[in-house]
């Protein structure tokens, strides 16, 4: 499919790479273009290529997790969202058509963090919603966590409701204190694997349930990492989710979990490149909940792209997934400068016989390679 | 679900009910209210009631098959349609906001036929498309089958799209003469359980790879029995219609079959109550080209809107398949006499919790069954 | 997948080519390896070639459609049975480890056809069942059509059931007679886009619904193509079959047509390479009706295995698919001069990381191939 | 269906009711038939009624949760552990064909534990495996977790493996330190919605990535709740799973964790009564790995019964998952005292035309309840 969208997808500045240090995750047989630091560092090369060969015609970029709120001193999260959004707009504006940005945050002082992507989202160029690393890590040995259900952060939501501004609540690799028994001794097991979705369907339900989306209506959230477990797990969720039991649980009485799908709750593909996945997910949420993306350069781009271009699916679904559905959720990705518009799946190469290909089934080799390249 | 639409649903003349004999249909043991015969003259008082206690707010009615087909005898198939149209118009404006019509129409001459629907349309209240039963039979023995594929239908099909009048293809049953060695001796084989949709996707086929889509993109065709086994074989469709075998196949070179689906081909669920086909079906052509439709009364309605009811899918695709995607085929339904509108999922009582039923989960017995009853 | 098994794969003979002939079929600008007669008579060349490179250990052979069927003259079509099915023995046995056979057949006269079956089966080596062409041609014209259902073919399903030979239903060209007003100007629909399918679901719904495979509980059939429609449809096949109004339907009052396959009725995936249509098959009819075929040479080998390998599904199912599924079926495959046997997802070359490849995940280009390429 | 069996269904002790109060759990409103209380202490009484009404031929029963796990202390954990062992062994011996026994083991020392499952397996009647929740409660304030991936408990999973006693894990309430700042206010959360699952997955994988199934590839695990997230991960789980990374990680490297699945590791439909959770299940680990069970008391039977009762699948996984699988999986079912037997799906009474009710389709309002009630 030709004009994806992705939207999980990761820089990191120069200045701060060390504090994100992705060391360890890149094999030590990697050519250089397969480092991490590299690819992060990287905007306008590499990634741009392969942006090119795999049909991606923008990402929105986001700061390295954790981010913000991997530093528990305020001033110096505060001070490293201001310095990363200035950067990062510059990098959008290098080439808008093919670069967006989500702001980043510091989550300490819920009224600066509105301020600050009040400043992205009007007075700077580029953005189009914010990204949120999980909870912030706060105190003075850095182990306290602030989520963000609690209500002090509704001038925050309030702002982002205001302001038409998507929030993609992300995961981080957590502070020692967390479940320090449990996973101290099995590390595999506390990031990308389970750990990161475990926390951050958590902290999303949190939110939910405290009725931040219920104060907000025009506010709008997504996760990554096809849903973090919750498309798979709705009826149970609402199943289990005793109104009687808790009933200064503040979150509509007359509302499920699965009500805010596809109005105010969306998800991207990053990271979970599962047909069975996505397919059960298009049952219990929607296709309209659903959002290609890819999380590089954590992936592959090309492993995410080939995964997206072959799957049977209808072609409907797949334009909307693959990239109307994010420019609904972020109309200013229509406006200056990326003036992006609606394609149809014709115009994204889904369907159709074209470049003289009017010969096709009995001794096309390629035929079941469904979506055309061009 | 409430406010359900469903549009392939049967009516009979009075006077040409022996004509259209469903005699063999009923079982002997069928109670009066069983009797198809009294459902098929039936339309406000059992049928009515029916829809009530089910959740169907609104009705395409439409001649009981074959119909205007079924007349060898071109005059008498045109007094037919002209007759059943204006007894039709009657019954609908008895009560529009809950039932609207299809136009019967003799296909002898495509002229005559054009002109007929231009008077339901324009002329008549209550109209919005047409139902043809397959082809139309003709000459002196009846033997002869007319197909609509053929270019002299063209006239037809320019005012179809004209009038923006979507045409519903609906099986019949054959004339002797079809596989006369395959089937006399099989007739439980003929009908419902294959024949129809055989012969029925052959005909749709046939009108697609003919161009009539291409000449008349604003005509809009509906299928029934969930697609008369088409969105299972959209693949095998596709990859085995050998453009270079057949160049004088005049469908556009660089279109597929699939294309067609959710833009100008959709279908219904009538009569086919599987979940399974309904997946595969939202798959392979999506939920957009999908329509819930009952098939009354050779369906119950109970039977069908239980079904419908209790699929454990996401609210989005059943409201929009139960109700909305008809009134997006055919708006006419959202202005007088019907003024029907497009209604939110917990407009039709998807989701949500209500009517005080806000301790569920542990011990409701019923929470399985997930759309709330009101 | 390593070690798949093909069962619906043609071979014609020599002397039988032109009567069969598939010109028309090859494109213009195919290549010497791609002419459909090339490949039909080829067998140890460029065949056994692509399945050493696409991982197919083993094709059952099966005489190019329409075969003995479609030899109205008696005499012609049982010598042709005699010949091929010799031939064939010879072709099997220079390599019986990679190929095995079906008998071709007359279906004239049924007595004659067990007869020969049963020569195949106990007196020639490489034969593990037989494979019909849809009906039998027959009568001065050649219009004449004999289906299998009527009561004289017993002698035949009584010879198949005892000899443990499964039966395959393949379809095959009509007979000019046949719709001739339907398709004689809409050839394109005529052949493998539906008609074939549209026509063998009806015979074999013939055959079931005639009470044969009740007769004979150890009769196994099997249809290609996903089925011919059938698994898409089994909620309204036997929705609609019905006992009251075709009292001297003879199968058993008491069974649903679904309650067969998986029994008694198999499918195979031949020339219908979609991965939405398989899911539905698994739901309706279960992973153990279906096999993995190809079709070829009128199916590509690389598209069809291509497809298989990359499906997202888990292994157990795969392998039964891919393999098992027909040794369990075709026994005889498993003893001599054959001697394959079950093999394990592992010992295919699902699942697992193999070969050093122990570092996968963030870098792995190929990874989202989940299926191990050795 | 009938003849359904499940497997993840508790009672309760009535001398350690108290401490494993289930207060809070059961509305106000709620009936005395209602009460979790009166339902975790009653065997042959109510339930046994409800497994009659709705085709439950047997439960295996286990000690509410968290059980011996709940108990810090060591001797009392012991204690517990043998007392409810008595009591149970008793209990099921009362109505062995109706009711199995899960051990309850404290995990305080792996070797006692090895000891007690030994006693119950060899020694009483009515055993057929065991039943875990989650980690066991340990030190002086009750705050230590110990997990069962450590190699002490190697003595545990030897005598498991050697006993042929498949271990369930199952969910249990977290001890106040875990994630205390994450939920201590958001207690909607930190049970059955999502906290249960997040913790039994990471306990699940950490057995299985510390090699445990490699080293006793006789040992079998079940989880419940549809697997506690992992099928919908699963792509995910073994894509992040970065051998490399982590050289130190003792699971072998030449295997996935989906390799595990249907040979090693099961799930049951506990809780999670949702079909298109189940169809991606299946999909994912295949049917082999998947069985009926309810969650009683907690769950209501008919409620999970009716769910599973009316599922459009086919009639192979259907009776696999909801009885066969368990028989294989728990071979002494198959014995003295219980003596049930693998059963066909027509036995189960799925499928077929029974009771005179060979007239079906048209008028037959209940034929969407595709599997017959007898």
């Amino acid at each position: 499919m030709h004009f994806k969208i992705a939207l999980e997808e990761g820089f990191a500045l120069p200045s701060s790479l060390a504090q994100n240090s992705p060391i360890g995750f890149t094999p030590a047989n990697a050519s250089p273009e397969e480092h991490l630091s590299t690819n992060l560092l990287d905007i306008h090369g590499h990634r741009l290529r392969q942006m090119d060969e795999n049909g991606v015609e923008l990402m929105i970029l986001s700061l390295n997790s954790a981010g913000c709120q991997g530093l528990s001193d305020q001033t110096a999260a505060e001070t490293l969202s201001s310095s990363a959004n200035d950067y990062l707009e510059d990098q959008v504006m290098k080439n808008p058509k093919r670069f967006a940005a989500f702001a980043a945050l510091s989550m300490h002082d819920p009224k600066q963090a509105a301020d600050e992507l009040t400043r992205c989202m009007t007075k700077k160029k580029g953005f189009v919603g914010a990204l949120l690393n999980d909870f912030q890590s706060s105190g003075p040995n850095g182990n306290t966590m602030l989520f963000y259900d609690h209500p002090r952060y509704d001038v925050f939501w309030q702002a982002a409701a205001d302001l038409r501004a998507p929030v993609y609540i992300h995961p981080r690799t957590p502070t020692p204190l967390i479940n320090e028994q449990m996973w101290k001794d099995r590390p595999w097991l506390n990031l990308s694997v389970l750990g990161f979705a475990n926390r951050v369907n958590m902290h999303l339900l949190a939110i939910i349930t405290a009725g931040v989306l219920d104060r907000f209506p025009d506010l709008k959230l997504v996760i990554g990492h096809m849903g973090e477990h919750i498309p798979f797990e709705m009826y149970r969720l609402d199943h289990k989710l005793d109104r009687a039991r808790f009933p200064n649980m503040k979150m509509r009485k007359d509302k499920l979990i699965r009500d805010y799908f596809g109005e105010q709750v969306f998800i991207t593909t990053s990271g979970h490149f599962s047909t069975p996945a996505l397919v059960c997910s298009i049952s219990e949420i929607g296709s309209k909940s659903c959002m290609f993306s890819i999380d590089y350069p954590f992936e592959s781009i090309p492993n995410a792209c080939v995964w997206y271009d072959e799957i049977q699916l209808n072609q409907h679904d797949l334009v909307d997934i693959g990239r109307n559905n994010c420019l609904r959720l972020f109309p200013k990705l229509m406006q200056e400068p990326h003036n992006l518009s609606i394609k149809s799946a014709w115009d994204c190469g889904i369907g159709g016989l074209r470049n003289g290909e009017t010969t096709y089934g009995l001794f096309n080799k390629s035929f079941n390679h469904r979506l055309m390249k061009q």
